[in-house]
């Protein structure tokens, strides 16, 4: 039996494009949002660790150092789109270790930059570098679900239409602009049958959790936040040839999860998914076991999903409407399930949310490589 | 009181240029390197670290693929030069917290490319761009020694001729050819009164160790070595002004881990210290406590931390003559220490060897950034 931990503050920017804002000032943002609003000394924590992919050597020391916060262990971490997630777990592994009684994880990140221009490419990713990039490879995810269930791409639509549709409702998002079915299907296509508006954007932005132990959180924190499971695994996302519709990593590291909080995917009111594409979300229902194989899309068409449905996915507007900056979206997630278990969403609230789900997946979206998924469980 | 934590066993390249050799490989070469002299199964490993400061996202999880490892938690961390020790306590860490029995830290780095090159700056770095890159920052502690011990450039010029010699003894070094105090102070002058041998070389390679609860170190291995202390923290090696001759950071982490680990300066039999340039060497002496601030000059000169004095510092050849490929560097010094502490150094053993100390450092060199220094404490 592991020590209980507990998210005890949160913060975090807006995500979005921010030209004029460098990656140190928005994790400073972020760990002053947290700090601030939980009016916890500084001097309490006693491990950091920084999820980051692109931000160059000691960005969590050079970040922190910025604010004053020097000392501790600092830890950087990076595992793709799950830097964010794996910073968190190292954190509450840390607590649990005794290493510390409070620690912080921030993840961030800065990817635009002036020209634009796209991520960085690994130049011995054979596969990348003859196309298969992520909008090709969950294209052909997405093929293989509607040949295999007869998903349709209206029903791939919907689910951007609900994250836009929730991001209205959250000013810390980078898309807040409705769009309808046709105007998703009708966007320039991206990846066949994925359309712009299938694709998460390109998005700068940082987020803070403050974790503590058992003791530490009774006495710094009015309403904290249990952290009932912590996994991480790496693998595959398609084990089983060169694509497949659903992902080995992400339903091993669920069934630990849920395993580990004592709680089925029936139990989760609201849940922060993994959704740089239209397909992904509906592939991780079925992966998370909100639904069965093949269901997806239906559940999205009956408005399951829905703030007010059966679960909750991405009220915050998820990583298609509120923004993935890579390092930045496991920790933001656990912010938003901290606010969502106290109450505190505020116009994106899901109403008696007791149980909430983050769910994050980094890397290993080819055949030849692998990569990370985290799973954590939240509990009111 | 935390939990005992051991290495079970320990595997490395050798250190140098390996242009037609990427990093997977080297990190693979490792690994098995760890596993077959074990005989540990690696279906053992519960989660894996890796160490690196330049190879990529998610280096761990491609790396560890080709070996067939996958399924288990793979964190990629990085510290600068300090990478490889902090897999280790990230390790250590997830053992105490229960996440896993046995862990696997790997560091590795692969810093030659064709054409040579320098190490990467980062865009932003006012001081380094400006010239204050690592061997003027550390002449300028050399300087400030001189002035205010009397040390001399032919007692730092005898730590080169020390570790040299060391290396001799030790196949897997880069630097395998001894040099005389008057080589050192006569090859081509870097940074005054750092010479071309005053500094490390730029080398490739790849080290792992496999970290094991009490229980596991037990059931796996028959001389097991404890972690006796682990310790990771952040600041400036600089705190007192725009040079100084002590480093902040390593005397309050090795104070700290003397505590931990129930030992003193004086105990410590074998240390594999974070020499990139000499005077590094000489400095380190001061703040790790083996003799008083303004004596460590006194100190080569009279061969106390050779292999037969009372400290044996850096038996191994050191960065300075075995190589210093950041990420591997920290998991290495902790892989010679496993052997010292077994018996197993083979020509450089040091004699009856029962506490060895490796120190790492890195970034926080200049006096605008913070970095990390590691301090682990092992005993036979």
């Amino acid at each position: 039996m592991s020590a209980r931990v507990f998210v005890v503050a949160a913060g975090a920017t807006s995500f979005g494009p921010m030209p004029d804002v460098d990656g140190h000032e928005l994790a400073r943002q972020a760990v002053c949002a947290a700090l601030e609003s939980s009016g916890i000394d500084p001097a309490e924590i006693g491990i950091a660790c920084a999820g980051h992919a692109y931000q160059g050597p000691c960005f969590g020391q050079k970040a922190l150092m910025k604010i004053g916060l020097t000392g501790m262990p600092i830890v950087n971490v990076e595992n793709a789109c799950a830097s964010g997630a794996t910073a968190v777990q190292t954190v509450v592994n840390a607590i649990r270790a005794g290493q510390a009684e409070v620690g912080l994880a921030l993840g961030a990140e800065k990817l635009t930059k002036p020209g634009g221009g796209f991520l960085p490419i690994v130049a011995d990713d054979l596969e990348s570098s003859m196309g298969r990039v992520m909008p090709a490879a969950f294209a052909m995810i997405a093929r293989l679900h509607m040949e295999r269930y007869g998903t349709t791409p209206e029903q791939m639509a919907g689910v951007a239409v609900k994250n836009r549709r929730n991001a209205l409702r959250n000013p810390r998002c980078h898309l807040q602009k409705a769009v309808s079915v046709e105007e998703v299907l009708d966007a320039p296509m991206i990846a066949d049958p994925l359309t712009r508006y299938s694709c998460c954007p390109v998005s700068d932005g940082a987020a803070a959790i403050l974790i503590a132990s058992e003791g530490a959180a009774r006495r710094l924190c009015d309403a904290p936040v249990e952290i009932a499971a912590s996994v991480l695994n790496s693998g595959l996302r398609t084990p089983y040839g060169i694509v497949d519709d659903r992902s080995e990593m992400s339903i091993r590291a669920a069934n630990r999860a849920y395993e580990a909080a004592g709680v089925g995917p029936e139990d989760v009111d609201v849940c922060e998914m993994h959704d740089p594409f239209t397909i992904a979300e509906l592939v991780h229902y079925e992966d998370l076991g909100f639904c069965a194989p093949g269901e997806a899309g239906r559940m999205i068409e009956e408005g399951r999903t829905e703030i007010g449905g059966d679960v909750a996915v991405s009220p915050s507007g998820g990583l298609l409407a509120k923004g993935h900056p890579l390092g930045a979206t496991g920790v933001a997630q656990i912010a938003e399930l901290f606010w969502q278990l106290r109450g505190e969403a505020g116009e994106y609230q899901v109403p008696g949310a007791r149980v909430g789900l983050a769910h994050t997946v980094g890397g290993g979206v080819t055949k030849l490589e692998s990569g990370a998924c985290a799973v954590h469980i939240l509990t009111a």
